[in-house]
């Protein structure tokens, strides 16, 4: 961590009362820092605001949370910016009225980029383990996050670089840290989000603005069908668009779509075009 | 809080780089005080020690953890003590590996209790919202609390005490808070925790020791059935035994079970007997 504010205060501890550290209850978005600026602000914003909506946290004031992002952007060699928005203090009973909300923000250098997977493409595995099914938290970037690192914990493999999560009806969802496509022909589908899943906006990219000549449908997606794909890749807003090469044994010969969104979306990230 | 410690050091706050307060990536347990000294220590330990195991967290010192704990417990006017174990720092990415495993043990004055609950019973209600269903989590007391929260959120009526959560296939699994248990003649059943619920220490010690002439059997238990059953109670180790008076417009009558359970039970707790 390169740096921290909490209510817009620097500081490197935050109070044990807080909810987020007892119960995980808070919301958070991780942004792209190009050239010292926050990438597609305005589109975390909404979401942070969209998540505090659904999970009934408190609002914080939005034009002061921007400054702050833009504050932290501007870090020596920050590379992403991380907000997280919890209920506060008040960690005696899940009842959460009256809790007054606390906003963090952190500045953290670029995890490192290897070139070699934007080119090439990565390898992707099945989790064994089976996301649950929540519509009333699925789609937010929340903090219960016990999924996520369980799945992550399976492998230690470095060659490995995800894994992707289905439901118990062998619905994919995701991987653990970044959503999925899959094209069949000119056709992009992604996994429809309502029961499990965060809406990713660099997701939410793709789907206002697939490559021209192709369309992208929101829809359940088993897992069966992805051995039919003709391409397979993950968005995500700090790493953008990546190809997969394989998933577990069965390979992805095409990168062509995914070469033609990190044309699109990577200048704007920051990001090299491979 | 009347007083915290942060791996045996009073403290205040904790890192922001935390993953109990990125991910809500760690574990708890509440301990009721009585005479300065905690409650059931052992099976709490015992408790800590499994979700460890199941979620792969880092596993603290459990000697020195059971002094920090007595120490807490000794504190002036604590009700309650709560330790809550986190997988320490390293909130970039959910590769929960090599983090290095933090606990913190606070001291907490006593929630009230109202004798009119214990004497009458406390009235429930049905939470709107479904628990998902995670085998991989179920059972542990782990800190992903946000689906209790929302069910918590939905009332602030101060005359309902708790709610009872049920999963998408109409089975009850707990209050937002306690375990539950309904008697049928001269059977006590409670819901298992395979897929979703919180394995609590009281009810632990009513499953190993039901009141002489009962039998208590954990069963799949349909929220239908709760309007057959002769009494409702619900468990939990910071409250003991309640009784519940009414489940929506359903009244219980009987309180016998919940009688004989404060009877045993309550004493050891520096509970009251009502």
């Amino acid at each position: 961590m390169l740096a921290a504010w909490i209510d817009g205060v620097r500081g490197e501890s935050v109070s044990l009362s807080d909810r987020a550290l007892h119960y995980g209850d808070g919301a958070f978005t991780t942004i792209r820092v190009r050239a010292q600026q926050g990438c597609w602000i305005d589109a975390h914003l909404q979401r942070l605001q969209q998540s505090c909506v659904g999970l009934c946290l408190p609002k914080p004031d939005f034009a002061q949370l921007r400054t702050e992002i833009e504050d932290a952007a501007r870090v020596e060699s920050a590379g992403v910016v991380k907000v997280l928005l919890s209920r506060g203090d008040g960690a005696r009973g899940y009842a959460p009225q009256g809790a007054p909300g606390r906003r963090m923000v952190f500045a953290y250098a670029s995890p490192e980029l290897d070139a070699s997977t934007y080119a090439q493409g990565l390898q992707l595995r099945y989790a064994d383990l089976v996301l649950s099914q929540q519509p009333a938290l699925a789609g937010y970037k929340h903090a219960n996050r016990l999924e996520q690192i369980m799945a992550r914990a399976e492998w230690d493999d470095p060659t490995i670089a995800d894994a992707l999560l289905c439901d118990v009806d062998g619905r994919v969802v995701s991987a653990t840290s970044a959503n999925v496509f899959a094209r069949f022909g000119n056709e992009l589908r992604t996994p429809s989000l309502v029961r499990a899943g965060v809406a990713g906006i660099c997701r939410q990219h793709v789907l206002q603005s697939p490559p021209p000549g192709f369309s992208v449908t929101v829809t359940d997606m088993h897992r069966d069908a992805l051995g039919t794909a003709d391409e397979l890749f993950l968005s995500n807003c700090v790493r953008g668009i990546v190809p997969v090469r394989a998933l577990g044994d069965h390979g992805y010969a095409s990168m062509s779509v995914a070469r033609s969104l990190m044309r699109a979306l990577h200048p704007a990230l920051g990001l090299p075009v491979y």
